[in-house]
């Protein structure tokens, strides 16, 4: 094996942003819901956590890839940001360090990003809290970073386990980040809308008292599968 | 190795829930008072963090074993909670997953429960924080399970390295999950308000800048264990 | 949130296999050297290790998106094996069951496939070992699963931080595991082969004691950025 | 909040055994084997390794309760320790310190033990392999512990996430540790047999080509659970 | 290896403390900013967390060393803090046991101290809150400790992976723990203050839209390390 | 918070080390024999792993300090290397990336060095083993690193938690690494061997069944501390 090798980096301009509206649509629910809207498929990973709780972002990806311990690109995808846009930040290694701080959520927030989400670490986070900027990461570090190799902008990568193509659509609340590809963001609005219009009624029927296990039908198939009742 | 095979469930719904007075006895006491009066054991292991500051749960425990990525036994459950009841989940193995959201939290609250403790996941915990239905988990994740398999309900199991057998004693807050075995809960509540009566006139002492090393007599024992004090 | 939702399966039986004679040209080197031709991305994370050490595999993906504890799908991509394949499975969730164990391996063997990088658990080490199909995971576990929820063969899959594309080359050994896209297998294997090339003459020199510094000519460079030296 | 408590400790000398006949009859089958018989429970955390592959153990539990840093108790489990008998060591809280090494061992060994499983870390791990006492352990550390604090012997604990009584029957190999409860060893010994006699013939047809599709009759259910194949 | 073996201890009364003037110009500042003054070391591992949000101490460290689930030192160092001192714990193993609980706390804020930073756990997090006596921990633990082995106060230890002699300047707040070695706390604070000073300007300016990639001038060095722009 | 900052390296050329004498009679013994003849401390965090089983190295340190995934001063450290001694390698933050591979270890084996302890990843770990070069690590990555950023050689650095200056004498075997400070080698290495010339006796008494209850005469303690025998 031998040592160092130049890494290229690439920015792409223009990419395709799903139709404003059916971004607002999915914008009404949360991730939870949406995930469950997806088939169940494009969550991150629970270590991805909310540096304060109750931030809700709903907007079109635009992704970076970084490398360990160098935020040099977050620079370079500041300027592809549009307004209502979630910066996704990947990074080619496992690493902690404080990518990003006020300065860049500063800059980040006047160009209009909702939001960011990074699968490394942030800090200010008692600035970013104050300016109410979200941020999703996978740790909190005091710790800067340098500015020496270039990555990507609005390339696939992969963040926290899960594919993000530039342009998908990214809902992230309390309880977690989800993926949801460009193409079936409107399917996926549709069906998230389904779920929740039978959802007041299943709670006002639990909420009096009534069971899952009536409500769903459950006692014949928990039978048949061999559920046993003892005293 | 061979496959698959058929995993039976049972359901216990006769269960020996201790005297309530003893419980509301307990219920005075924090997680780390009634850990100590237990002579420190009976402690869930740290990573079950609650998902809002400041609940406080006291109660029997109503015990189900879940498979991971399936939730199906949590509605079996719901229905054998009793007023006061903490549900305490376990699962057969390490799994992140949303077991638990607002909808079974609203049946759960309904029925009475107090809480629940689960060595997985949950989600909807902004919802849950709005209803102050309080969680201990090891996890916060938007993913959802399925219903394919039986577990067992108000049996023994082990849930975040501690044994709890279905009527022990749940405590729980700020400072985590203790278990306290249903026969010992009238002792442990009366070591419990031994250790808090003392407690005041022990604060007052510190507080005026008295030494715990002269409070508890330490300096003779700490010289034989051979303490030296250098300048 | 509302409860579950059925997870559509599908299964890709026609996939682009990249020339085999590509692949056995990228065969001959270890993932280090790939890894660093490719430019240095597709690592999968470092926490997938080899049951045994010595295990080398260079083939064509054959994908498989699996749910935690359900290894169903483990049987349905085994027909879509083709000799010289590697099997890579995903898992929507972090899930250290034994999914994989010395049936599944003999079948596997027996289609020819060169061995598994799972994103999970297996078990039977010892008779893996003894047949030396090699198996990347992130576990051991004696634990089995179910069969009861079905996934996909042959999508793209996240498979421990690193996207898979069926038909991507999959290089592993004691140092980890590669992905190389199947479009830039051949431009790959050309990059490594120019690594190594000069590599030889780099080990002899390094051996005889030329220094690093001297024979990549770093000691300007590291002047340059400050390096001071102090007696 | 108050102090320190003292820790009262009991040792149980007469613990019930197994049937050796049923012990031998569970020692032919591996960790995973055992598991399966069992019903899919009974499995300690996977984060318990063994210090060197190939060790295989199956006797009646011994188990003792330490606290963390302190080992003082493995010279009173020492006593207890017959013919055949497995050592399970649980610790109050999590900690990797080195609680056994080659002196310990050369007493357990000479006391007829087969091996230890314990819930903290081993160390001279060499010398350990040399003597072949097989050992599974969360951690290895050189770091040695304290005689200070009393446990217990030979009272349930909670060992790797899974519930142990003294007497129960331990498995253990490559692929993990298993709790075989006393009373359900040999029906577990009988399902384990049964399971194992189908296999030969299984694999058998596994290795001659075909597909665990067909010998376990999943075409219909997989179609019928929704899945599509397409080219 | 053998057993057992005395631990002594050692107390240091008399240490050096920054002048006040330093530690209060310091006091100025953030962890991230005193990091990035101190040429980016001395930061504790991102895994030590505040037991609330918006605690920010600075102050000369008083150490302590520990031993696994043993907290007897906590009341010796109690006698060493001076007002304004920030203890420091360390743990010769890892341990999440709750070593420090109210009444500690109150013993340490009538003595003075700002706060603690612990490589342990801590508990009756409730009450510190209520106190405001801020804590950096690496757990939160109902467990309590015993009082049986010595330690060391004052002597130089490792802390969440940073070196720490007393005296050093430990500054902490939501983004982490920074330790500013005595002799460099005037050194950095200068700095501090000059990378502070320029700050409000480039905030006025990326609030105005204007990218950090001309505000730095980047654009160049990005197209020098090869940076290509794609539509 | 504001953006980067030039970290200034400096390398140390004359560092004190150890008499040879001192480390010859120190190597005669293994990391846990050394570390309770220390007083145990000096231990590094256990999850530092050796890439081969049955390597032991004892040598003066040679330190180097690396940031996140740039393995530049490598090359730099090299140089500083004598015969005999061992390259203790800290990072500024959590990275687990292949630090080291074939090509260094063959300069570092022409330099004299005895193997690598690193807090950070390695890979071609095939060869390595190969050529017996042993390296502690907490990671094997194929990962390559850059060359971008200086650090430091032969300053005091923190490397998996224990604090090494140059000089200081590194133990290291399967049970783990052990950092004597230089002033201490003679003494350990006189307590080591102290603690070695009784266990030959202890071993052949244990291995003859004598308990090490009755040989440490431990039941008068043990009584005394309260513990009980049952039946």
């Amino acid at each position: 094996m031998s040592t160092s090798m130049t890494q290229l980096g690439v920015v792409k301009r223009n990419i395709a942003r799903p139709d404003r509206a059916v971004v607002e649509r999915l914008a009404a629910f949360g991730a939870a819901t949406v995930h469950e809207a997806m088939g169940r498929v494009g969550l991150m990973k629970p270590y991805l956590r909310p540096i304060y709780a109750g931030g809700h972002v709903c907007g079109p990806a635009v992704t970076v890839l970084l490398h360990p311990g160098d935020n040099w690109m977050m620079h370079v995808v500041a300027e592809q940001i549009q307004p209502g846009d979630v910066v996704v930040a990947a990074v080619t290694a496992d690493c902690t360090d404080g990518y990003f701080g006020d300065l860049l959520a500063t800059s980040f927030q006047a160009r209009g990003a909702m939001g960011l989400v990074i699968d490394g670490g942030v800090r200010d986070v008692k600035d970013l809290t104050a300016m109410q900027f979200p941020v999703w990461s996978k740790a909190i570090s005091a710790k800067g970073t340098i500015k020496a190799t270039i990555g990507s902008v609005n390339i696939a990568v992969v963040c926290a386990g899960a594919a993000v193509e530039p342009g998908d659509v990214i809902v992230a609340d309390d309880d977690g980040v989800v993926v949801v590809p460009a193409a079936l963001a409107g399917a996926t609005a549709d069906a998230a809308a389904q779920r929740e219009a039978s959802e007041a009624e299943k709670r006002r029927k639990l909420a009096a008292g009534v069971l899952g296990l009536d409500m769903y039908n459950m006692r014949g198939p928990l039978e048949k599968a061999g559920l046993k009742y003892i005293d």
